[in-house]
């Protein structure tokens, strides 16, 4: 991060029409985009959301309360612009793009989705490793390549979404294989599974990493033994975004374990993360506080799709104009502290 | 509140596609609006934030970080576009009434204010009461024909907000007067006042309690006696909001003050109120408490001015959006939960 253009971000924020931090986290989120940037006084940002979806193997233990063909009907719904995450994008006037990095079904009109499809979903990781290790840098690179495209096309703030039926799952098993916390304690309902089923989940989750051993040394080897397409290659949106020095806003809990894959490669890529919010899938809060992140939002929110990053997007441009429109004390003729 | 509204619109959010409940407080939110409004998929409401400036008596005790004068000087900062406010409102695309009902300086350029000058501030209370009952209910008829005039302007949505250099003193009596709790436990440090001020803000609140011994079962006489006439003013703006079915967004501590005297008044006008945010003045979690209000936001803000109501409005903005814009499970084809 840039320091000399967040101790200006500072200065100028102390020179505004208000009690000095008065604006809080307002406040904290315009230095650290001032870092990121290295503009004290930074742009309002042309927004890009990347939703990543892909499909899970693991489904087939009964760990979701969706079938998995919903993966594909909802990449569709994406694409209509039916979905929560259109409404929201559109009310913060991000774009979108909808990347199919692993569906297992075909998509019955590509127009409007970013085809990169490595497979058809990942295998059963409960029998043996999710992807291969060239598959989980591929999607990885997807990810990056992705990044500089929007770099490319004047991107300056970056949201992370995804779609899969069985994400929860794979995520959950991520965080379990880096931090060591047992499944039952990161577990939680994804879409909304009943008792029995989160019991098969917990133990769709022990097994996997039984069966596979990941390396919580070896970020990619966590990613492709129990992680998944989505996951892989949203880390690679979060190392992207880091290289390219754009701010990128983390969602929930699928999201949050892509970009502690992305920081568990590259602590340094943590600089470049804003977490949007917490969401109410248990396992967020245990990524976050691995990466010393605290959430700008609570509301409660458990969908995914990358709509608590939207969300938090306007928070990200308000703390912008904040720091660009306000008057100082002096050009207000307005009278300082005594 | 309308509950046959508040049931459509309940179900409106179970058949959209998304796990149910799966948005959390933004269905909340939706839920309640469809409830005042009468109507299970509402209008994306007009949006105004009413701001309300007075000067208060009792800085002449020393509670304020910032000269009194501050108060004319930022309601010049509102006319010309300067402050925090103007640009939160600007994001959310609010407009703003800067009302002037107690300040006690000319403004030098009252285009662009609403002049319903009641006083010249209020009296220190530590002397006496703050105003004259007759002044209290004036200010709060004020506040009602401001919401009669928006309703009349198409406006479907309130936010409130205000300036006056020691209404955080102001608030705080009110606070304990109806809470019976200790000047203490409820005094913040407002625009930023140092340990020594904080002490005198403590024995100020004190002694205009000892002094004026406002009766808790009578909110217009704990108004008139230790409250402040933009309290006054936006507590009738409150009340106006629940007569006529428009949801209003409670800002932070002094907000928060006013929605209480309305809400002792007429206990109903609580439904039609929104928490907005939790301020970092302390006070303010005692007022949402008493209403049983739990706020959508905690950014840590503390400046006032509507700044936090403001916010919320994109948030009230999205979740009417949800409900209006997003396909359900039938439209898109999306399978259900099995």
């Amino acid at each position: 991060l840039d320091d000399e253009a967040m101790k200006l971000a500072q200065e100028r924020l102390d020179s505004l029409t208000k009690p000095q931090g008065s604006l809080g986290r307002l406040e904290e989120v315009a230095i650290r985009i001032a870092g990121i940037t290295g503009k004290y006084i930074p742009d309002v940002p042309r927004k890009l959301s990347i939703l990543m979806a892909a499909d899970h193997g693991v489904v087939e233990e009964g760990v979701s309360a969706f079938p998995q063909n919903v993966t594909v009907e909802m990449v569709e719904n994406f694409v209509n612009g039916g979905a929560a995450m259109n409404v929201l994008s559109r009310h913060v006037r991000s774009d979108l793009w909808v990347v199919d990095i692993g569906v297992k079904g075909d998509i019955p009109d590509k127009r409007g989705i970013i085809d990169k499809k490595i497979a058809r979903g990942t295998s059963n990781m409960t029998k043996g490793q999710a992807m291969d290790r060239d598959e989980a840098i591929k999607a990885i690179e997807v990810g990056i390549s992705m990044v500089e495209q929007a770099k490319a096309m004047g991107y300056g703030l970056i949201g992370t979404g995804e779609m899969g039926i069985g994400n929860t799952t794979a995520s959950a098993a991520v965080v379990c294989a880096f931090s060591g916390i047992s499944p039952q304690d990161v577990v939680g309902r994804g879409t909304g599974i009943d008792d029995e089923g989160l019991k098969r989940k917990v133990r769709a989750i022990e097994k996997a990493l039984e069966v596979n051993r990941p390396d919580p040394a070896d970020p990619v080897d966590v990613l492709s033994k129990v992680g998944g397409l989505e996951i892989a290659g949203l880390a690679g949106v979060f190392l992207g975004c880091a290289a390219m020095r754009i701010p990128v806003l983390i969602d929930g809990f699928i999201s949050g374990a892509a970009a502690l894959v992305a920081y568990k490669l590259k602590p340094l890529a943590g600089e470049y993360m804003i977490a949007s919010h917490l969401s109410m899938e248990r396992g967020h809060r245990v990524e976050l506080d691995m990466m010393g992140l605290k959430p700008l939002l609570n509301l409660d929110m458990r969908l995914g799709e990358g709509t608590g990053a939207a969300l938090a997007m306007g928070i990200v441009d308000v703390s912008i104009k904040i720091i660009r429109e306000m008057a100082t004390f002096e050009e207000a003729g307005v009278s300082q502290k005594e």
